[in-house]
């Protein structure tokens, strides 16, 4: 049987602690570290004070198999991660040559003054005998060693820097410890509640234990995380699939993909399989569902543009709706949605056009309640109008984040050849 | 001598430890507290684990006089943080009964059936003797207690749920404890890098105690922290004012506000004093700038509209632009930024037009490197535009951002009369 690891993530910056900085790097090796089969058990986050680190250290020792530090190994006087994690383990520190040069090479490059390349120059002091990460992405090299029994693995604090080099230097580092491989799949829903698909599997899930699966709720939408472990990914991945397939004929069309990070990526997908475009006219949600779709690459060879018509008359202006008719029944109407849809369809000489108006808050306008919002898609079929209530005690964030969910999820659906919904 | 409160965040869910879930309540918890005098020295995040729970529970105990929970108090079976917790402190668990009648009102009310009620209804099972926070932003009660010295709080997972009840419930209970008061204001800077603060104020820092002051890189922009402790808000602030002037007049026009949460904000509090409206005309952006600036409420008086022309054609179709001018100089290029600023301004008729266009990879077109990127900003004295390249080794999302903040500090310089960058 294979060792089972277990990892704490140590992130070490007041910076975190104080509310400054979210611990992205927490969750993306967390992900990173669930595709080789090593359970996070412990996040802790602690300041730039080597005793409470110190500390910290000695906690982790006695829980941890593996412990990912983040963050500490720049050249500001407050990083300390590497000499108190390397004076835990009674290791010296020592310069590396390699990696001073390199240094040197790109602070030179970079016309740093002599003063500030001296200073930066200590990134290349590190643990004697550690295996070096080079840092292709910003200037800490980061490091990982193995002593009296635990892995030890420091990161630089930057995201992007974290990000990269673990998935390029830890990852393999950490892939050749284990031979037990864990595989995990995200079947992922909209329009059913967490506590709906609890009810309906919670027997089943309590009697499982490998595979294992749990329901998680994201805004508008949710999850089933299906997760088995096996001696390879191919023995795991068989030992999922029959799950998995019950579980996506049990819930049928709510399913709207397997391991997608939300549900414009499937929109994506299906508008590069049915050849389509769309374009979109925007009020309350201001410009985030282009921004949401345009966060994908490649997203320009499938929305080939929108309008934010954030006022009445940039209704009128950009979309040619007659005033008489936003007069008559309100900005926020199933009208005034219909038309956005179809004008800007028109418009731009898309596939599909969608619109989308209502009240976002914190003001009302005295009419609708707050969360009451228009979501329209023209089709070549006709146009499809909703009228949704996101609720009246909801956030504008999430007022807006979960109007554009319901318009991709519409789109999803039509271009599925599913029922779309038409209030 | 007041005593000083350390506090630790201790968040419980698999969800986060899986990396599915970021830990924004640790972070927007740590913003909250350290308003009123409490410092965080740790985050910690638990899984679903009872074992592990009373583990960290034990640890928490040994080192912070404040334990504040977050997650885990739901209706669905791996929700444990309360009784654990309770079980910690040697404290029972009862039901509330008014917790319970509002849970009943409110589920009835949202039709669940009766078996779900009834599941649901265990939220209102808490420790003897607490203090309830009731959850008028979701159904889980959120609770306080005192036990041998240590202070618990419990607030429920979901952001937005814990974000309001932490701020109406959980604030004016832990100020009462207090009577030293911290404050801190941040001073924003665009322009300057967080190794160029820090090089220019770092004597001072160093000598400073009370108040204190430190340097933090956002994306684009950075901030200098500045904090006072002292027997009231009015003295604090009173001990403060002359280092933020100092700090002002040393740093001169690349400050863009105090305690202002993005330049955007700075850009609609100048809208609102110069009575100016604006409109934009996005390419690689897709509507994120649109989006940026509608997150804030009352945005509709001052962005009128916006186009995104992610396509040549939507260029063409939507603003004008010759596509002779866009074969010419290619769609990422100094004359059509330029076009879509002025263009944009005319059609929806604003004070000012904003364009931009570039790449945001990670393809690039053969022409310029990724993180390329025109601005413009169209004006009754001109149009200036920018040639920014934010970084080929950037990720698209932080390309996008980061352009926007270049575009929104170039309003911002304008407006104040300050000179704009115009290559």
């Amino acid at each position: 049987m294979s060792k089972v690891y277990n990892a704490e993530i140590l992130s070490v910056g007041t910076e975190i602690l104080l509310g400054h900085t979210t611990n992205t790097d927490a969750q993306d090796i967390s992900l990173m570290l669930s595709e080789i089969g090593i359970n996070v058990k412990y996040h802790t986050v602690v300041g730039d004070n080597p005793q409470r680190l110190s500390d910290c250290i000695e906690i982790a020792k006695g829980r941890a198999d593996i412990i990912i530090s983040t963050g500490g190994l720049g050249p500001t006087c407050d990083d300390l991660t590497k000499q108190t994690l390397a004076r835990s383990f009674g290791l010296e520190l020592e310069m590396n040559d390699h990696e001073r040069e390199c240094l040197y090479d790109y602070l030179t490059n970079r016309g740093y003054s002599k003063e500030m390349t001296e200073n930066n120059l200590q990134q290349a002091m590190l643990p004697v005998g550690c295996t070096v990460f080079h840092n292709d992405w910003g200037t800490a090299p980061g490091c990982a060693f193995e002593k009296d029994g635990t892995i030890v693995i420091m990161m630089p604090g930057p995201p992007k820097e974290c990000n990269a080099m673990f998935r390029t230097c830890a990852m393999p580092y950490l892939r050749s410890l284990s031979d037990e491989q864990i595989v995990s799949h995200a079947v992922h829903i909209f329009g059913q509640s967490e506590s709906a698909i609890d009810q309906l599997f919670r027997d089943e899930m309590n009697a499982m234990t490998n595979p294992t699966m749990a329901p998680y709720a994201k805004e508008s939408d949710c999850l089933l995380q299906i997760t088995a472990k096996a001696g390879s990914v191919e023995e795991a991945e068989k030992m999922m699939q029959p799950v998995i397939e019950h579980v996506c004929s049990v819930l049928g069309d709510v399913v709207f993909g397997i391991d997608i990070e939300c549900v414009e990526e499937r929109v994506m997908q299906l508008l590069k399989e049915k050849n389509m475009t769309f374009s979109a006219a925007e009020s309350c949600t201001g410009g985030e569902l282009a921004k949401r779709f345009t966060d994908m690459p490649g997203a320009s060879e499938f929305f080939l543009g929108g309008v934010t018509t954030y006022t009445n008359g940039a209704k009128s202006k950009l979309l040619g709706i007659d005033p008489a008719l936003i007069e008559e029944k309100g900005a926020v109407s199933f009208e005034v949605a219909k038309e956005m849809a179809e004008r800007v369809r028109e418009l731009i000489g898309t596939d599909m056009g969608v619109g989308v108006t209502g009240l976002a808050g914190p003001d009302g306008d005295g009419v609708h309640e707050v969360g009451t919002v228009f979501v329209a898609l023209a089709t070549a079929d006709g146009t499809f109008v909703r009228e949704l209530h996101v609720g009246d005690r909801r956030t504008r964030s999430y007022i807006r984040r979960v109007s554009g969910n319901y318009v991709f999820d519409m789109m999803r659906r039509y271009m599925q050849g599913l029922e779309v919904i038409n209030d």
